[in-house]
Order: structure tokens, then C-alpha cells, then sequence
């Protein structure tokens, strides 16, 4: 019986029968798993075997947020999302914050699994443990906010919080999102997941309190966690006040802040027109998620031309994707174009990558104006990607071809296209160009989501932070256990208990696995070490990897887009940087040494045993891995 | 002592020094003017003189629900909103549903009047009694939705209801409205009097209840009401299934669908792109207002093209508007069109009236491109008809031309412009060629908030249905006293209590006064007879028609346009109709000597005293009117 930060419960949903059924929340899934991705990879490797469709009835949607989760903890507001990524074909997960996550608590759940494809149109409402399965037809085609307006309007409760996807997600595009509030469970194409299981949206509404299993210590640990976060010297007020845009600035300062398709990095200035400064000037307002004393989320509203009144929260990334991965330096577009993402419900990194790989076809002349619908889709032109956002997401023209990640449009397209492609497994290049910072080459190489800067963020590069050990970001020697260590740590972090990961890279960077054993420990009465902590980081990475692996993903996959291997960058303060592909191998060499998988990069018996992953040794070693 | 539908406290708020006060609602000021519209247009009377600048800080803005409202009754969600209004110089009195109005009572009031100007951009919230000003620096420039959930936000509440205005409110456009939830005090320009005093938005939160004087009474006077609202031949399932769209129909077949700016009424058939069958294929749902068992709102999406994903609940009178009156039959273009408004803050009548004008002057070559920003404004091109309502509201380009209403436009434009201007005492005209329905010219001409269909509907014309009288529609006789019954009726049954509209023209035309009398008799322990009620919409229309002469209003301004006056129809069910300026004379005549007015519209001493209105008759007579 489990004492504290667990309900008890998992909600297990089958839509094909509108039936659903609670099972418990087993005290071995939550010493070994903790909760969240942890929980999701679990279910996700038991339950979905090799070869299922991602976009069949046989691929489940996992949600579940941690044993944090909807505590007074600070920063703990989240949740993952689970399934196979139709965009990848390999393990699909992202975190989501937000009022979601703990509203599902609140009604008495640790993880919701949903399976099966309904017939027709439907919401899922669950209120305090009960379910219904609601028509939504005519809900069909609305946008993501007017989505979950109406349902609290149809509910006849305004504090019903909602996860929903919007047009893109319906017409399962492999890039769309699942939105809950302002927020976005973004990548991964995890939206079109739900699209193809025709269930619009998910209605959650619960009164329950998380328990806490020592009232005491939590407090004491919840204090500690506190100062710890005042202590941060860019916790407050910097990040607080300025949220992930100030990346602009220190990427710049780099000279990794990718600029036309990776083709002009350094090349360009974005910081007087994408930077903190021009951020500010947009700024109206914070939002907070669940319980967050920082509040990053950065209102800005549009104030000039046609973008004028278009109203946004856009984050560093996709300051990056729409701005300098397009060349444009017009951020009320980069607002607007935000706004149409989360409205349409698709994910804004990919979006502005495949916009911003059209835009360099187009000025190579691999497309023309005969492809583009008429448009002259030059790098900068602020008003064809604008417009090219909202015909991407609804598969209109052009758009159509670019709605399912730039890996597909490039097939189709052919023409050597893929040259062009910024992605990973599929996975489109976040805002980092990786030549000047090498642990996040091998990051995005090797992180079980493809190019994820989410999964093991080499914050040391970028911030200069010396934990675990002062990194040379040219480097390539030591990026193998720099990337394991950045990925099991903030697998078992935050991606697990749930735990906001900026608090990793600004507050915790030293203690994490302390703090978070900590406040784990005495929330749910099971007794956590650091030690342990760690290791659950490396079992989830481990099983994610056994997941990919069981799909037919080997070391040659653990890639980078050829301009990385080939093009040193230009100008900028990564000048001739890039990876070469020998130096890319030494990389994956030293980073499976560290993880104790093969060559190949297949994780070995021994490791999967020592992990606890029988079922997973097991499976691979049927397959002859 | 009031014992019941009142919450006996009325907020008075100066936004100039940041203060309130609360008055009491007293028994005279029941008894005499119900609330409602009576509340307001007697504030307005008493305390905003003659010249007052409408959008100056003189101006008084009084939110007024009615004793019915936030009670069990059916269909009393709505509230009276009062200004001086800056398009007409006239009464602007709009009224408004959805949830706000109920909530005022909730939070303890029966009125909020506001006063003043606020230095810089506030909203107030209104919790329960305690009164707040907070800044709006940040809100201002958000669309109307954005704001409501913003504020929702900032305060912690999902509960709280909204009031505000959008940018359109901002910009003082003379056309500018005030939004809650879905819903708008639409017209008169009542946004851009919120917007001159700097005002964003009111937010409300309360948790009284309003009290009932004889339960048992009320009781069953309420089951009455519902028992002859079941019994109504159009209320269920015809009118709660198509809402008011199904007036498309019903004025083509009488040939009164105004099309093309009133210049081809009767020439086209809107029916199968813009009437009930289209309506219903864009039909997502319904929407309720607080209690209402109709729910006449129909949630409409566009499925099409360009403006596939937008959502709105447009009225008959926007699909008039945006449809017929611009020659526009693409109702996803309207149902786009109408978003737009509702997110801007804008009049959706006044804003297709202006387009429909701007397009006959575009086609008679009195503007050209070069007005128009090289737009190919004709008749019938919804993409400028769409990207116009942007711009007008917005003020940008040609369309600060429009912003400000047909009548303000036509001066500026000059060259015989104000022929083509829709408009009487510059409130642009409802969906009703009353060329083909005198009554309702007669309406227009006189009502005291200019051409406003919702202060005297002449339903007997548009349906047949025979109360109080049998009526032709093409006959000047009769229309005077049948008028002057239509808009006390409105007032008294509808306007003041308050009741919908729609429940007078469709459940009660016969016995509205009865059961307005029988309703609020038991509610509120004072002891209304059906003759009383008549007599204060009587009474309510000679103090707005005093305000209107003190003004400077007289007969030559109970006018009708041009058009109206002197083009005959020439083609439909209305053919060869028209309103020579000697009929409109008779008609008038009659009206004022129904109303006890003297020849040239003034209101005479004894008809004053008669009513009670001792301070309206010494003004009048002191001005020597």
C-alpha cells in the first residue's frame, strides 16, 4: 500500500468498447519507475509491441503525471505523454505542464492509458473517477481553445481543465500536438496519435489531495528545495522575468543559434530583433503552471501590422524555429505563427523547421513557385510563413507537404532534398546548432525521442555550469558520459517525479538526484537514495532504448543531418566547428561504452539484468539483438 | 425595504479617483422603472446633462440588470447597458445575456454605474462586495476572448465573468461593443465609451442569491411562464433548433432581406447559401445564457477554404450584415467575419453596413482603389469583406474610414456619399427593408437609440401573428399606435425586468404584460398590474425620448434614409413598396399623437406629469422645447 504522492490508481480507457477499468498502482512500478515517463515507457514496452502501427488502434496513449505531481512542491506540474511516435517510429514522449497534469491527480489517477480507436468522434469526461464517454462530432474541426471552451461550457463547469488536440491532430499529422491550456505535449506527433484514435479531447475534473506520507520531513524537504532555488543565480529574477527567450542572447553569444536551415549560422544577428529586448517589448503578462513560484511562461502580444492583437507564449524554441531557422526577424510573426501552432494543435519546432527547409529548397530551386502554391518562399518573407503555418496544419496546398515532418516531405520530394533535412529519426533539430556544442550533437543523436534537446540537455555547454564536471564545448572526449549522465538525470528528475527541468539546469545542477530523493522520500514513505535515483534515469533510458531497439533502431540511426557532418559553421563564435562523422563515432563509441551497451549501440544482457529489465533482456535476446 | 429580486444595493464608481460608493435601490425606483433599461435610462436622465461629451469623462456607463435576472425565471439573463452614445448622441441602451448579468446580482448589486476616466488602463474586479482596480496596461490590445481567460487567470478564478472591450473599444471606434463570454452589448458604440474612459473590463464574482418575496406565488407564476412557453407554435423545437438564423427565410419571403446596401432587396435569393439548411451544416452546437431552456445561440464553424477552424454564434442579423448587405454568399465568410467582431469588440451590423456601403460607393465609382488600398471592393468579394473588419477595426488603412460608422464616413467622404448611408441618427440599419414592413420604419424613425430593431420589433408584420391587432405590413395605418405599443411593450416586459426578447415576439405577444406582472409581483412583493407594467415602458420611453430633446433631437430626426424615402422596390414579395416622405409624415403624426407628443415630437408637460416624470418635464420646459 503506497503511502504518499501516489493515488492508488491507473485509469486503463478502451475506447474501441467505451469500456474502461482502474487498476492499482503497484508499489514495484513506483520504486522502479517512480512515475511519469518512467510509468509511460513501461507500459509503453509491455503493452505495444514491435512493428504496431503508430497510428493504428493498437498504438496507447499514456498519461501520467508523478508522484509530485499536484503536490505542494514547487515546479511540479507535470506530466508525460506516452506512445509510439508516429513521426519517429520510436519511443514518443513529452512532458506537458500546465493544470492538467494535477487535475488528474486531483480525480484519482497516476496514469491513464488509453487504447483502442473509437468509431466516431469522442471526449473522454472524468470526474472524480468517473468516466463517460462523450459524442464529439461536432466538436470536430474547432481549434484547440475554442475546443476547451465549449467543453466547459457543455459540462456546465468552468475549472474542468482540458487536454485536447485541434485540426492537425485530426487529420494525424505527424507533427501535431496535444494541448492542454496553454501548454503543449509538442513533439513527436503524439496529437496525431490521438486523431487517429478519434478522441478529441480529454475532460478531467477531481477534488482529491495528493497524500503525503510524512507530513514533517516534506516540509523540511519542500524548504530546502525552496532555498535551494533562491540560491540559483539565474533563477530570479533573470529567468523568472525574461523565461526561455534569454536563450536567443547565449546562443547567439555561441554562435549556435541556427539561422536558414543551418545553412547561416553565426551568419546573422538576431539578438536586437529576436532577443530579451525585443521580447520584452511584447510582453504583457506571466502564466504559472500548477504551484510554479517562477512563472517562465512569457505573455507577448503582437502589436505591429497584420500579426496585430495576436496574443502567445513563445518560448526560446520557437523564437528559434520560425525566426532564425527561417531567417525572419519579425517577431510579431514568430507571435502569431506561435499562436496558430496552438491553436491548430502542432508543434512549433517542427513546423518552423519544415518551413524553414522549404524556404531553402526554394532558393536552391529544388522546388518552385509550381510547388509552392504561387508563394515565393524566400528565407525572411515573415508573411509566406505566416500563412504557410495555417496551410501546413490543415493539410491545405502546400502545407500538405510539409505536415508530416521534414524527413516524409523529403521523400516525397526527393531531388536530394534530405540534404536539407534538420532531423533525427525524424525528429526535427531544436534550437541549438549542435557543431558548436557537441554533447547536444551526441544528445540528439542518441536521446530515445530522436533530435530532443528535452531529454538531455547539455545545460554545462550552454551556461557554462560546472556540474558534473567542467565540460569544453568543442570537445568531443567526455561527451559520452556527459550525455548519459545528462539524459539518466534528467529522465529520473524530471521527466519521472514530475520536476520542471529548468529547475535542473538553473538550481539543481549539483544535487538534483539529492533533492529529488529528498522530496520523493518523504512524500511517498519509500526511501529513495541518490544512488538509486540515478539508476531508475538510466533504467528508463535503458528500457526507451530496448523499445527502439525491439522496433529495429541500431547505431546507425544514433546519426546527425549531413550538414552537421559536413558544413563547418562560417562565422560566429563557433567558427569551423562541425562533427565529423569519425568524430560522431568516437562520440557513440564512449557514450555506449558509458551505458554499457554494444557496439552497435543494443543494450547488453548483463546491463538490462543489472537494471532490473528482465522482460526487456528477454525480448531482445529473442530477436537475436 | 425591497423584499425580494432585488439585492437592494446599487455600485457607483468613479474610475477618476479610483472610489466607490454603494446607494440603495429603492422602493420608488422599483416600483416606477422595474430596472433594467429603466435604471439605467433614469440615471442616465438624471445625472448625464445636455452636451455631455460621450467619450469624454462626463459620460456615464451603468450596467443594469432586472429583478428577474439571476433568478430561476427562464430567460432573464440579461442586463441593460446604458451610456450616452458617441455614434448617435442619443440614449444608447444596448441589452446583453450570457452569465455576466446574473453574476452582478450574485456579487450584490442591481446596478454598477461608472464614472469618470481612469488615468491609465484599469479593469475592476468586483468580488462579492469588495471593489478593485487593477491595472489593464498589459491587456490592453487583446482580443475580448483572450482578455476574459487572461483575467480568469491573473485572478486564480475560472468562475469569474467578463465584461470588456477589445481593441475596437480601445480605438473608440463609434461602432465598438461590449463582450461577455459570447455575448455583446453590440451596438450604439457602448465599447468605445468603455475604451474613452479606460476602461478594459469589468470582472465579476459572487455567490448571493437573489431573494423571492412569495415563494408559492412565484412558484407557479413561473410555471405558468414555462407552460406558455411550451405552448408557443415557434419556440421549440422550430426557433430553439435554427435560432435566428431562420429569419433568412422569413424576410425573403416577404422580399425584405436587405441586399446590396438596400439597393437589390428582393432581387436576390439568399436562401440556399445563407439560410436555414446552410446554417445547420455549419451548426456545431448550442449555447446557453444563464437559465435559459432555449438556447437560441447556434455555434456555427467554418468548414471552408480560407476560413476553415472559425467559430461564432452569428445572428440573423450578422448573416443580414455580412451577407445580403455586402451581396456576400459565402456564409464562411460571415461566420469568420462575425468571429472577428466578437474578438475586436465590434458591432457586427454597423461593421457590414459600413462594407456594404464602402461597396456600392466602390461600384458607383465615388471611391475607387485608391481609397481603398488597391482593393476591388464590389459587391459580393468576401476576402475584402473579411480582411476590411480587421482593418476597421484596427483603424488601419481605409478602414479608420469606416470606423466610425456610415453616417461619420459619408460626411468625410462627402460627394452625396450620405445617399448611400444605411443609417437613422447615424445607428446603421437592421436586416429589415422596411420598405416592405412600415411598422417597422416607423421604429427606426422613432425609437430613442436610432434604427434599432430590438427596442420596438414589429413582429405582427414579419410573422402574422395577430396581437394586438391583425396588421398589413404595406399599410400606414395603424402604425403609430401599434408602434408606440410594440416599444413600451419591449421596454416594459423585456428591457426592464429582464426578459428576453425573443419570448415576447414568440410565447407572449398577447399576455406579456400579465405575465411580466404575475412574475415579478411574486418575486419582488410589490404589486405590479399588467397596466402599470405598460405604463413604464411608457414611462421609460418619454424619459429617453426627453433625454433625446434636451439633446437637441426633434422631429426632422425620426428620419428614414434616402433610399427608404424615394427607390421603390423592385423586385419580390415587397415589389413597388417604398415610404414616401408624406407617409412617414402621416405615420409620424399618428405615433406622436399616441404618444401625447406634440407635432414635432416633444414630449408635453402633461404627458410627463401623467408618467411621474416631474424633473423631465422642468427640464424640458426650462430649454422651452
Amino acid at each position: 500500500m503506497l503511502k504518499g504522492g501516489y493515488m492508488g490508481k491507473i485509469l486503463r480507457v478502451n475506447l474501441t468498447n467505451q469500456t474502461y477499468t482502474e487498476e492499482s498502482t503497484t508499489e514495484e512500478l513506483a520504486r522502479n519507475f517512480i512515475g511519469g515517463a518512467g510509468f509511460g515507457i513501461r507500459f509503453l514496452f509491455d503493452e505495444v509491441p514491435a512493428g504496431t502501427d503508430a497510428l493504428g488502434p493498437n498504438n496507447k496513449l499514456i498519461f501520467a503525471p508523478g508522484p509530485l505531481t499536484g503536490t505542494s512542491a514547487p515546479c511540479a506540474s507535470r506530466m508525460a505523454v506516452v506512445a509510439k511516435s508516429p513521426l519517429t517510429g520510436a519511443v514518443g514522449m513529452c512532458t506537458t505542464g500546465g493544470y492538467f497534469p494535477a487535475e488528474l491527480k486531483f480525480a484519482g489517477y497516476d496514469a491513464l492509458i488509453i487504447e483502442g480507436k473509437a468509431e466516431r468522434p469522442l471526449y473522454l469526461w472524468i470526474n472524480d473517477g468517473k468516466v463517460s464517454f462523450r459524442r464529439a462530432d461536432k466538436l470536430w474541426g474547432t481549434n484547440t481553445f475554442d475546443c476547451q471552451q465549449l467543453i466547459k461550457d457543455e459540462l456546465g463547469d468552468q475549472n474542468i481543465r482540458i487536454a485536447c488536440i485541434g485540426p492537425a491532430g485530426e487529420l494525424q499529422s505527424k507533427i501535431a500536438s496535444i494541448i492542454n491550456e496553454r501548454r503543449a505535449a509538442g513533439r513527436k506527433g503524439l496529437g496525431a496519435v490521438m486523431g487517429a484514435k478519434n478522441l478529441k479531447a480529454i475532460a478531467v475534473r477531481g477534488h482529491k489531495t495528493v497524500p503525503v506520507a510524512s507530513e514533517n520531513d516534506y516540509k523540511q524537504a519542500r524548504s530546502r528545495m525552496l532555498k535551494t532555488m533562491k540560491e540559483s543565480p539565474v533563477l530570479y529574477p533573470a529567468f523568472a522575468n525574461t523565461g526561455t527567450p534569454m536563450v536567443v542572447e547565449a546562443t547567439w553569444g555561441l554562435g549556435i543559434f541556427p539561422t536558414r536551415n543551418w545553412s547561416a549560422t553565426g551568419e546573422w544577428d538576431p539578438v536586437d530583433k529576436l532577443g530579451i529586448k525585443a521580447n520584452d517589448s511584447r510582453k504583457i503578462g506571466k502564466e504559472h503552471c500548477y504551484n510554479c513560484p517562477v512563472a517562465c511562461s512569457q505573455l507577448k502580444l503582437a502589436r505591429e501590422g497584420i500579426y496585430t492583437g495576436s496574443l502567445s507564449v513563445p518560448e526560446f524554441e520557437t523564437i528559434y524555429a520560425f525566426g532564425g531557422q527561417t531567417g525572419v526577424g519579425n517577431l510579431d510573426s514568430i507571435i502569431a505563427a506561435d499562436r496558430l501552432c496552438d491553436e491548430m494543435g502542432m508543434d512549433s519546432i517542427s513546423t518552423g523547421v519544415a518551413i524553414g527547409f522549404a524556404m531553402e529548397l526554394y532558393e536552391k530551386g529544388i522546388i518552385t513557385k509550381d510547388d509552392t502554391d504561387g508563394v515565393e518562399l524566400n528565407f525572411g518573407n515573415h508573411e509566406a510563413m505566416f500563412k504557410l503555418v495555417s496551410k501546413i496544419g490543415y493539410r491545405q496546398g502546400f502545407g500538405a507537404l510539409l505536415a508530416d515532418g521534414v524527413k516524409d516531405a523529403a521523400a516525397k520530394i526527393g531531388k536530394n532534398a534530405e540534404k536539407y533535412a534538420m532531423h533525427v529519426k525524424g525528429l526535427e533539430l531544436p534550437g541549438y546548432d549542435v557543431r558548436g556544442a557537441k554533447a547536444h550533437g551526441l544528445n540528439y543523436a542518441t536521446s530515445y525521442t530522436g533530435a530532443d534537446h528535452n531529454r538531455g540537455y547539455a545545460f554545462q555547454e550552454i551556461f557554462g555550469i560546472p556540474e558534473p564536471e567542467t565540460v569544453d564545448r568543442f570537445a568531443y572526449e567526455g561527451k559520452g558520459r556527459l550525455t548519459k549522465w545528462n539524459q539518466d538525470i534528467r529522465t529520473a528528475t524530471c521527466d519521472c517525479p514530475t520536476m520542471c527541468a529548468f529547475l535542473l539546469d538553473m538550481a539543481f545542477p549539483a544535487n538534483a538526484a539529492l533533492n529529488c530523493a529528498d522530496m520523493l522520500s518523504s512524500l511517498t514513505g519509500l526511501n529513495f537514495t541518490p544512488a538509486e535515483i540515478e539508476k531508475i534515469g538510466e533504467r528508463v533510458n535503458n528500457l526507451a532504448r530496448a523499445f527502439n531497439v525491439r522496433e529495429g533502431f541500431t547505431r546507425k540511426d544514433d546519426n546527425l543531418p549531413e550538414r552537421i557532418l559536413t558544413e563547418p559553421l562560417k562565422e560566429g563564435g563557433s567558427k569551423g566547428q562541425y562533427i565529423s562523422r569519425a568524430e560522431l563515432d568516437k562520440m557513440l563509441d564512449e557514450y555506449y561504452y558509458e551505458r554499457g551497451w554494444t557496439a552497435e549501440g543494443i543494450p547488453t544482457k548483463q546491463k538490462l539484468l543489472d537494471l532490473g529489465l528482465e522482460n526487456a533482456a528477454e525480448e531482445l535476446e529473442k530477436m537475436g539483438a
